[in-house]
């Protein structure tokens, strides 16, 4: 009997509903706050920015599973189902009794699993008559697919992409560019949010929240063009739940059940993906899987931010979350993965981990690096930095696993390949990559100044 | 009932022997000859360079199947079989009545299709007790394919990548490193041969050819030291042949057969790989299926080299072979796909191409281009410099039938994608490519030095 190492569905088996975990947690998020009204956000607030359909799913806490249109299912064909693989190399490197599985989201051609949002965001615009739309990126992974998703569905794109990673990752801004859309360093002159961060800080590398800050007001300023976000939001969440829904399908195919689920969180997209759909079971009551959200040191609002009301971007364009936060004023060391450096965590994660539902961990760089160094050697894949935060964790719950000798399952999303970080790897390979710990009264001389 | 888009195998189905044309061709190829002894080669003579089971497979013009180890079928698992993809979307730009399918090798976690080679080369190798490989890299396909599979079967490997690769294509040079192997930029002052390369012409960025004499010089003064080799030579296209036996599997998955078989064309490893098994069926009369080589305009040695006896490297370090060639002595201009840099055409499709049974047309650099920018907006993967000469065949092929108004069925390889080759596509985007079309003069000048 042969082993198996990739576990395979058909294309019939591309799920035709994405779960909606809010309608079936006890503890819903706390509404959103309309920072004009100061009353909890209603749908319409949000259509001036969102596609319609995409604003209702974000408020939605009523329907447990929401149906994908065949236009969004047809694209996702292009890459999904994504493979299940059983890391047997690298179980054999640590020489650990735990199975070690990765959903492999990397097969994307954008390189991860931001396509799987994209393709749906993209298409409610285009069929509610959209036709420009405007994003921010950190690493690029999410402007690159929408970059795609956008040409696909006939939109135009304008992607404000974190200037470091414009400069530490220049063949996804080509990458964007081939797929017709454009690319502006943020900060940028062109937005009043741009202008207004340059001027106070003229140095300044960029940050998620100021991108964000920027493709709103170009969206808002724009004829029939509206906004996309590639993580963070409920509705983004939702549509990532197409990597648990089929992961728990494999590991059926596998014929084990995960102890442990684990994903890297910058605001939350790939982590929510492959946790809700195995949650599910443990607000049920039917399992007790752990889920550990791995988090970068140098930018752990998990573990070490505050839960409040914030805004979702440097400027204060968006309604107010309810969050763990780093203060949207926070500006993250440059580190290589870019696509974690944001200062909040998506509402329904943060309710989570308020309820102690989901855990948190944060990894120094140095030693997502060395992940995936070992990972490329053993599975043959080169992990995008993002995922190395995933796999350092990984590693380290099969190493505890072997210490106290049991068998443990344990599922990791690989989010996306770090082929377009190549420069990254290098400097760690030089060693000339170093850790960014954040320090308590760096952390909170933002909060302070507030107050 | 919903349209299928990629046809998947499952792992089982991964082939369990390579098909070896040589034993079926009516015209075998000319035998090649050892330059010592003006003899036919025979295996031994090829011992000291390589692993001897590649030697013996290298001259087996007997066995029509050949096992695949195990261990090798096991590594397959990676990422094999591969997707055999329609593409829909390409086709509704064209507007054509041409069906046209990609074998989709890009896949492969090194990028490419010489993974299929390369983890057997090391295998055997391994088995044999060798510690140390060499080789050389165009574009860095080949060298990072027997970068991961030298890790994975534990040989150190030292890459002489060429010279103008090094520079245009950085991040294959760190994924090389990232699996550990040491890349020296060719010609180096680390061989005889590249240090009379730098002295005769100080400012010659390299070829396939240079790189090989680099590569076969250090093997040999190397103790339990082999070389390996990406393309040309038969044991290779060997190797590759799992390409079209996946294919001929899913082609009928999808209840077609191919009107036409295109691959892109260096040193004939992934034209042969998707052509050998369908053109067996034109062996044996029962099937008259086109198969088209597709070369750049600047590097044409189907199209119009000569069909004589040459060395497979710029010295001469290996035996003679009967090919097609520009002359080993050619130094091809510096286009993008420098994997097609090559000046000879391996010895069987010499043959084939010869006896009428293979075509080839050759197309210049902004064609390819053009090709590989429409497929990327249309079916989403950004191709490989290499296979967008396949694609752009593929594409003129599909127009032809639409002209015609007769429906098709068309079939390439997607030998394998470009994300690391974008400095390619951002220039291309900017205008700043160029055509290099090669002149008689320019042809001739190498042979008539020689006379």
């Amino acid at each position: 009997m042969e082993r198996t190492k990739k576990f395979m569905l058909p294309e019939t088996a591309i799920p035709t509903q994405w779960y909606n975990i809010v309608a079936e947690m006890q503890n819903k998020p706390l509404p959103m706050i309309n920072p004009q009204t100061n009353e909890p956000l209603k749908a319409e607030d949000l259509f001036p920015l969102f596609a319609e359909e995409l604003a209702r799913q974000e408020l939605n806490d009523n329907d447990v599973w929401i149906d994908i249109p065949d236009e969004i299912r047809e694209k996702y064909k292009i890459y999904r189902p994504t493979p299940l693989v059983r890391a047997y190399e690298l179980e054999k490197a640590l020489d650990t009794p735990a199975h070690i599985y990765f959903k492999n989201e990397s097969v994307s051609p954008v390189g991860s699993h931001k396509l799987n949002s994209a393709l749906a965001q993209a298409y409610y615009n285009k069929i509610e008559g959209v036709t420009n739309l405007t994003t921010e990126t950190g690493a690029g992974q999410w402007g690159t697919a929408l970059a795609f998703a956008s040409k696909t569905f006939g939109l135009e794109l304008a992607v404000y992409m974190v200037k470091i990673s414009y400069e530490q990752k220049p063949y996804r801004r080509s990458l964007m560019q081939s797929w017709g859309a454009q690319v502006i360093a943020s900060p940028s002159m062109s937005t009043k949010a741009g202008r207004k961060i340059i001027t106070e800080n003229p140095t300044y590398q960029g940050s998620l929240g100021t991108a964000i800050s920027e493709a709103i007001e170009l969206a808002m300023q724009t004829p029939n063009c509206k906004y996309a976000l590639g993580s963070v939001l409920n509705h983004v969440a939702l549509h990532q739940t197409v990597i648990g829904l089929e992961a728990e399908k494999q590991m059926e195919m596998a014929d084990e059940y995960p102890d442990i689920v684990i994903g890297c969180f910058g605001g939350g997209s790939n982590f929510s993906g492959i946790s809700f759909p195995f949650l599910r079971h443990n607000l049920k009551g039917e399992t007790h899987t752990r889920f550990i959200a791995a988090e970068p040191s140098s930018c752990p609002k998990l573990t070490r931010g505050r839960f409040q009301y914030d805004y979702g971007d440097e400027i204060g364009y968006t309604p107010l979350i309810p969050m763990y936060t780093l203060h949207h004023n926070f500006a993250p060391a440059n580190i290589h993965a870019g696509g974690l450096r944001y200062h909040g965590a998506g509402s329904i994660v943060s309710q989570l981990h308020k309820d102690n539902l989901v855990e948190a961990v944060d990894v120094n760089q140095l030693d997502t690096f060395k992940a995936g160094i070992l990972f490329a050697r053993t599975e043959g894949i080169i992990p995008a930095p993002e995922s190395n935060h995933a796999i350092a964790v990984a590693i380290d719950e099969a190493l505890k696993a072997k210490e106290e000798g049991v068998k443990k399952t344990i599922l990791f999303n690989l989010s996306g390949h770090g082929l377009l970080d190549m420069s990254a790897y290098d400097q760690y390979l030089a060693g000339d990559l170093s850790n960014h710990e954040l320090k308590d009264e760096e952390l909170n001389k933002y909060f302070e100044r507030e107050s």
